[in-house]
């Protein structure tokens, strides 16, 4: 196996840091992981040396590769694996994130769709790494519970993707959200901007455009607060 | 006027990071102002030198001052001010944050909440500093916008502020959230516990607890989520 370095966009591996996100990834993709580094300290090894072993994934200690790829001093735990692609499932409701820029915020918002049960991310590019540790660690694990799945452009997700009744959250979008008036629908598209632009008017044709009641004191609602409030609303209607 | 320092925890004043924060701050507290500096290169001056004129706050520049506090390079205003301490409004609802850890966090909860209307945030000691440029960037300058107050202990707190209803949001909380059953109460404090720890057990007897429902696919939900979610339901019933 070749020597791993600190993270890079172009590479086609990553790594998870710490033992809780590593357990996800190895129970999610066992198949994907090139090699598991417990660092010399680390002292809770019998169980994630247990799942290793299951599939035959090699534990290595290499105490030097922590200080190298780790910026925190509390990771004990390396977990490395390939990159992927998912494809989304056509009978399920999206998320769509156009241009997200934030590699936080990204994990954050995966966190959030996996705890309300959406299981589908459709990402148009431009968009943060979704790979990228510092996204991995933010989703606390989350990323290897849903498919992921790359555009170009909304266009383009949505010729793949026709079934989806699309709601786009936008600062001016026609109808504002409110408990009791949420659309009710089986099959959704919950669809959100970049964290500085939003999405651009264009959006206002595709589906139902939404808006989240805010004050006037701020300037908007964090993208993954939005996430948040959308999906809940959307995901227990007639609960 | 003492030399400004990069920020630590123990002094007596702070500063906004860029000119929306900064903008914020004058508009709600012009007197705490101490002075704001503008770089060289900053262009849009007019609004701003015209505001602190208004309020005879100095508007100095000193380039050297910028790369020495600020970490981002597309920083171009900066506000000093005196920190300050709040009496929370008793005849308005709160959050109320035990223990809250992260800056990013805790500033993204200010903006969530002000986004609400609510303007009125407790926190529980030990307690991530509101006044750490961190937190007030995080917060959009929403954190000029409420008041706060420090409290030792919730039973401090509750002393001071016994006419809240109070709701404590916790993974084992007895009462699962849901759109059609959120408690309707014009007065209320939605409580919520540390990113790691939560809230401990003592809070199932604080009021009525609550659980926000979520899959069994993630540890917790990010605090950040939380408020948003818990805060939007409460806010927008019966409306």
């Amino acid at each position: 196996m070749e020597q791993i370095k600190p993270y890079k966009k172009g590479v086609d591996y990553s790594y998870t840091l710490g033992a809780f996100p590593t357990f996800e990834l190895i129970k999610s993709h066992p198949e994907l992981v090139q090699a598991v580094y417990l660092h010399s300290t680390f002292t809770d090894r019998e169980s994630l040396v247990h799942l290793c072993n299951k599939y035959k994934i090699p534990v290595l200690t290499d105490d030097k590769l922590f200080r190298k790829i780790s910026d925190k001093e509390n990771c004990f735990v390396i977990g490395v694996f390939d990159k992927y692609e998912c494809t989304l499932d056509q009978n399920k409701s999206h998320i769509v994130l156009v241009n997200p820029s934030n590699m936080g915020n990204l994990g954050t918002i995966i966190r959030t769709a996996v705890g309300m049960g959406i299981q589908d991310i459709a990402l148009i590019s431009p968009c943060a790494d979704i790979f990228n540790p510092k996204t991995i660690r933010s989703s606390m694990g989350a990323l290897f519970k849903l498919r992921h799945q790359h555009f170009d452009s909304f266009k383009e997700y949505r010729e793949l993707y026709p079934k989806q009744d699309v709601f786009t959250f936008m600062l001016n979008g026609t109808n504002t959200l409110e408990i009791q008036n949420c659309p009710k629908t089986e099959l959704f598209s919950l669809v959100f901007g970049n964290e500085a632009t939003g999405l651009d008017d264009s959006f206002l044709k595709e589906g139902t455009s939404i808006c989240i009641p805010q004050s006037p004191e701020v300037d908007s609602l964090n993208i993954t607060i939005a996430v948040g409030i959308g999906t809940f609303l959307f995901t227990h209607q007639g609960k």
